[in-house]
């Protein structure tokens, strides 16, 4: 089976179980707040369509492990479920967090709602990522469930400590390269991570695999942010010649900007000076380039990709889960070859 | 041993064990996130002292329980530093909803970082709760734990719906009191009931017995939110002769002035007809106590006591522990009787 093909089986029972973890709220007396939860998530709304529900990343990662592990993956729904459960809490309160009006093309909770709603929608998201994983415990050992449990709940505080870590960098402007690993570890490693390591639990791997998976997960995470950063700066150039450079505008913490300014030259001195207006941008992207950020960032995101498909050889996955966890990582980090 | 021996006991336990879940953020680099949340446990900063800390009387519940089914309590403490860190993030997350610059006589965390930091200090205890509960695993059966796992997040489940309802409930002016049991169900009763309830599952009691310990929680947690709603409306009158009152300015949905408004007397006409200022307050307080209000939330919460105490019975519980327990609920009533 195809990448596509795992995804055609796979993807319909995520969202089912998606469902039903939140049709927990479809009550008469909640039924307003129920559906802010089926908005955020895709299912009912302005704008419905394929982007409206994000493309369900981390739950497929996570299924394609256990498969991986010689395991059925129906078996491990229930986390899968979770772990979109936990990306989705997070987006919401990034989203009030960072200030930002759009998500997945259409309007926040928050501007939806109101700050207070929208704090409380995404801990019900949080309560129902920990309401899953414990629903595992009908089809996996109790044991294995407690693991996959203490994976999920140490990832939770690491999505904090990194969005504190994000949240006060903005106040400064001493930033290193050296402050953006441990903050992207948390915003963005962490979870996938967690994603191929209960993957690797529930397909009852021994230790040393659920490790190489671990690295697996991390350094993808890793690569996909650095990816994304790069994305930020020069967004579609490539392909139609115009920079988006959104990042730039918003003064984001990201590795390419870093790297400018750690190089005390002509981009650090505009950075310093004021803050960039959008006719400045394409300018400063150029700047950037000029001084090798971009060729920085792109050795890093390969670096890291080689990485990542370096432990998942040593997991020794089943094959054909394996090249389809492959292709999931080419198809993310967008390489060419 | 009374209940301040069994206090002076258990005390230092659940304090040490928050401290020692919150250290999980004791970092170099984290140290402004760690301090944000010692700061708001009453460990460090402005005003310390007995109130800065709370009455930690959920992981109180919690211990008594267990002793009263004749175990040791030592092994549910960290289920108890979970209801507590439970509890602190509720709090920090419904300062926000709520506006409230002042708890515990103290700035409430987003007055002092902001609201996108105050929002992630609350998913952090809400990550360390989830965490504390795992670590019951070291001394008791992985069942057990999960038993235990599944009472807590559902519980926060329901907090989450408690607070829509109060939130949903502030843009309404046709409330009754059918709707307010169903909102201090949720924000009230649903974590006393878990404490109790999680208590007799650590302390090995038997279905029926956890039922009638859920029941004296519950029914507890909703006599204290009554008792509560009385003193907001007319303070410390009995006392003092002068009626604090803030709920009245407040518009808050307490069960004396829901039951005023249901009245459509007086007081009702006064409340639809504007907002009431502060020298209004006192004449308000005393329309609702000439329709009967006062009487009627006394009656409510000497009804809602009287079956929570029942439920104790019931449940057969340990001599000592049990007398301490009713001496607990009486103190938290502050019952003449």
């Amino acid at each position: 089976m195809s990448l596509e093909e795992h995804t055609n089986s796979m993807l319909p029972v995520i969202e089912a179980e998606l469902h039903r973890q939140i049709a927990r709220l479809d009550q008469p007396r909640l039924r307003p707040f129920y559906e802010m939860l089926t908005y955020h998530m895709g299912w009912t709304g302005e704008n419905l369509g394929r982007g409206a529900k994000g493309k369900r990343i981390r739950p497929m990662i996570l299924l394609l492990v256990t498969l991986s592990c010689n395991q059925e993956w129906l078996r491990a729904i229930p986390a899968a479920a979770s772990v979109e459960l936990v990306h989705n809490f997070s987006l919401v309160h990034d989203d009030i967090q960072d200030n930002s009006p759009i998500r997945r093309g259409r309007s926040t909770i928050w501007t939806m709602y109101g700050i207070p709603m929208a704090i409380n929608v995404g801990d019900a998201l949080f309560s129902m990522a920990n309401q899953a994983i414990l629903d595992l415990a009908k089809v996996n050992s109790a044991e294995k469930v407690l693991k996959a449990g203490k994976i999920l709940h140490d990832t939770c505080l690491d999505l904090t400590c990194g969005q504190f870590l994000d949240m006060s960098y903005e106040k400064r402007n001493d930033m290193s390269i050296d402050d953006y690993w441990p903050m992207i570890e948390g915003k963005t490693a962490a979870l996938l991570s967690a994603c191929a390591q209960i993957g690797a639990v529930l397909g009852n791997a021994n230790d040393a695999t659920i490790e190489q998976y671990r690295i697996f997960g991390r350094n993808l995470g890793l690569a996909f942010q650095v990816q994304d950063d790069i994305m930020g700066v020069w967004g579609e150039e490539a392909l139609t010649g115009k920079s988006t450079a959104s990042d730039l505008l918003e003064g984001k913490n990201s590795l390419p900007i870093l790297y400018g300014i750690s190089q005390k030259g002509k981009f650090a001195q505009r950075w310093n000076a004021s803050r960039l207006r959008p006719e400045d941008v394409e300018e400063a992207a150029q700047m950037l380039k000029n001084e090798g950020a971009y060729e920085f960032a792109s050795r890093e995101a390969i670096r890291l990709t080689d990485q990542a498909s370096e432990a998942l050889q040593k997991a020794d996955p089943q094959e054909e889960a394996g090249a389809a966890l492959a292709e999931l990582v080419n198809k993310l980090l967008a390489r060419e070859s």
